[in-house]
């Protein structure tokens, strides 16, 4: 294998949670811990990095309204996170980019759930990291980073939710599972997609995106209001942009019409 | 094919239009589809999704004049899509990138006019669907992320918008068109440029330099005042950037002069 | 060694320090200045520069209170600084990071306690110079850019610089040492998550995560109220890294047990 | 020459006034217009767009002291315009870039008065650009971009003039004219230098470093007060870093003593 390839290798963060459980057969030095153990270890501590980065944020901006600091400490944070952590498990650090990314042929099934449960784990244990770290009164004021909607108006909210994530996850599964648009920056690429829709939509509906980052400070910070619409709008996104790779988008081998 | 060469292919921009019109012949496995149909839906999903998140960012932007939010959310929204997007149909977005490129020599013309229409038709989407996400009285206080003249002056305006322009359509031409000077990194430094220009003339014009993010919200909030200005300025810049990039600063290949 | 492999060398941090100690071994070209001095030279210059870009962005920051400033200053003089000085030391600028990356096996040991010195002295020098730049009143107003703790539950500050800490050795150590995720975009991974843990903890502890940075404009201005807490908490958390990168989430060659 | 040799060639911006001067020796193919003319032409047309665009920045800044805005245009302008223009020209767009690049070894002499001149030029017709975009009043009352020095003391001034370009130099001739620290991710490293540099020392001096950008603005617009302190602080840098890179950081080529 060539240094060239090897960079690309390291970049591509799609493969990694099918190479966990798919390359195996074809390279009998990859152990059980290492195709199935670490890369949800991985989930799970690098949602936990990306949530406490993430709350904190939210807690720590003292600006009013101001999201400038939220947008750039989650896109950055994941950006980040997806680089040096992408080769192991792929680096996906929400429950719906595992969904659109399984859908759209990037990973295999039997990781589908542990791997939304070590997500939502690290959500948990995130924003319990940030709750031991800020004083009390001022953790109480901004509901832990846990999400609250402004605007009551639930339909708006949730379609402001679909579309952000529609954005993130067409990214994702262009940006890494497509094979003719995979991209060795990909990492950067979801992480400041993530920061453009903050910078879009965090005065609509918080620009979530993502359910483990709802679950985390919304548990610990017991804050369930309209908690729903961080699971049904994001999942409606991910499951439009799964239909336009699928139908429309997406390569030969990916496209299941028209070829 | 190498692993270093196909990363290079991944990221070039400018061909994608040309190769969906020229390679086809070469190339017998790309079909009609994937030669016009979906560079031109690449592009009206692209379009969509900027203007989309272009307008949210001045809509839920209560800075009162600051132009941080929308400078960073339209330059990295741009950056991503061009970097996911690129391989296929060029990642355009904008019908005067579209003719700059076209006259530099970096598509065929079959699928110019194609290309400026899914634009059009993308900002309107965009802009639709942002209309759809906000409260209405947000959305009339900010004429829905439509560009609005503060400075009465139109010479200024549109030479402001014509410079701006002329920045971005050299960079685009420059970095992905031009053989001698064509960068894998071209994406981002298209979206940034646009990022640097609105820092420099979003007091000034807007810092539009594109007519379909003129045209989407326009049509849809119904406001046309001076609507004129987003097309004329970006058009003589580009054309100017040809003038430049053919005569002096292209290579011996784009160079129709002093060979 | 081709083109694409040079590349990856020039990219490579972790090993620079390695390579000044080991490569000299085998490759005979490389003299004792080159393997031991210069890297100590550049780490002190790295510092210097460095520790004078943070202090001068938190002397000249007048926004009272607001992270933006001292946030992308710090994380992006950290990254150019990593990124032309990596080849010949590594790029460490910080007394836990050696500490991290040595554990880890991507350094020697006789480098490591110069390594340390130089960062101290690197730190002295670069904030007597934000010293000699600017008007002693507002320097002094400013505490010259040294850490000053807010939150005066001690527990809490050290948890949070522990935690930061880990996050950015856990980048570190990973992108830069490990053989499997390591890559050639490392340099700013590291710069962007100093960025993304001062906007996520600026608040709480000043995200200092570098005893170099906190010991050099305590030293000059002469403030010294709780200095420990930048030492130890960024120590614990290189050394929970360590622990997760040895037993967890390292590769085979870096991974002590499950092998 | 390998797709992955290519890339690398395209991203080297040291070279290309070398090249320019020096290649033609070699490459019978390069006539005199690309060899001599060329270059200097686009030095003239990137420090235009690079003053137009900084000036309009700091011009159209609203925020009374507020260096964001300015810190990222400048930066962000100047790592694309290295970027598209560095293989024809090296992308100086600096005098004292230019210096520093002759006197570490990456650039012939008969060049180095042309591309002053050149730059020097651009920087008066960016901002005249600017001057005819912005009316007139609000012009006058940010001095058209002009640098108005706030901190009395000259002295401090020039100290910090002189040490923000010795890090901007130390970034140019490392990054792109040291053989062992080169890397194709220089244009932005040289760009978010400027960025971090502003965001330092933006309140103490202007962090202009480029007398360039300092003289055009000051001719238009007539504003000359301690102008020489923007020629003696950026050029004393420089010569500090050709000291640094010749005696201490350079490699084995670039070095002048201890081999």
């Amino acid at each position: 294998m060539s240094g060239a390839e090897m960079k690309t290798d390291v970049f591509t963060i799609s493969e990694a949670g099918e190479s966990a459980a798919e390359r195996g057969n074809t390279n009998k030095k990859r152990c059980i811990f290492e195709q199935y153990v670490q890369p949800c270890l991985v989930e799970l501590f690098g949602t936990s990095l990306f949530v406490f980065v993430g709350c904190a944020s939210v807690i720590g901006n003292m600006g009013g309204g101001v999201v400038i600091q939220p947008a750039v400490a989650h896109g950055l944070a994941l950006g980040v996170l997806i680089m040096v952590f992408g080769p192991i498990s792929g680096g996906h650090f929400n429950p719906v980019v595992s969904l659109s990314v399984y859908l759209c042929g990037g990973m295999g099934l039997p990781l589908l759930l542990p791997y939304v449960l070590a997500q939502m784990c690290g959500g948990m244990i995130g924003a319990g990291l940030t709750k031991a770290m800020f004083p009390s009164d001022v953790y109480a004021v901004s509901l832990g980073g846990a999400f609250n909607i402004v605007n009551k108006n639930l339909g708006q909210t949730t379609l402001a939710e679909a579309m952000m994530t529609l954005f993130l996850t067409t990214v994702v599964c262009m940006g890494a599972v497509n094979n003719q648009t995979r991209s060795p920056g990909v990492p950067f690429c979801i992480g400041l997609t993530v920061t453009a829709n903050i910078f879009a939509g965090g005065m609509l509906s918080g620009a979530c995106m993502n359910p483990a980052r709802a679950f985390g400070p919304a548990a610990v910070a017991n804050h369930w209001s309209h908690h729903w619409v961080y699971w049904v709008g994001p999942a409606c996104g991910a499951l439009l942009t799964v239909g336009f790779v699928r139908l429309l988008l997406g390569d030969k081998k990916t496209r299941i019409v028209l070829k």
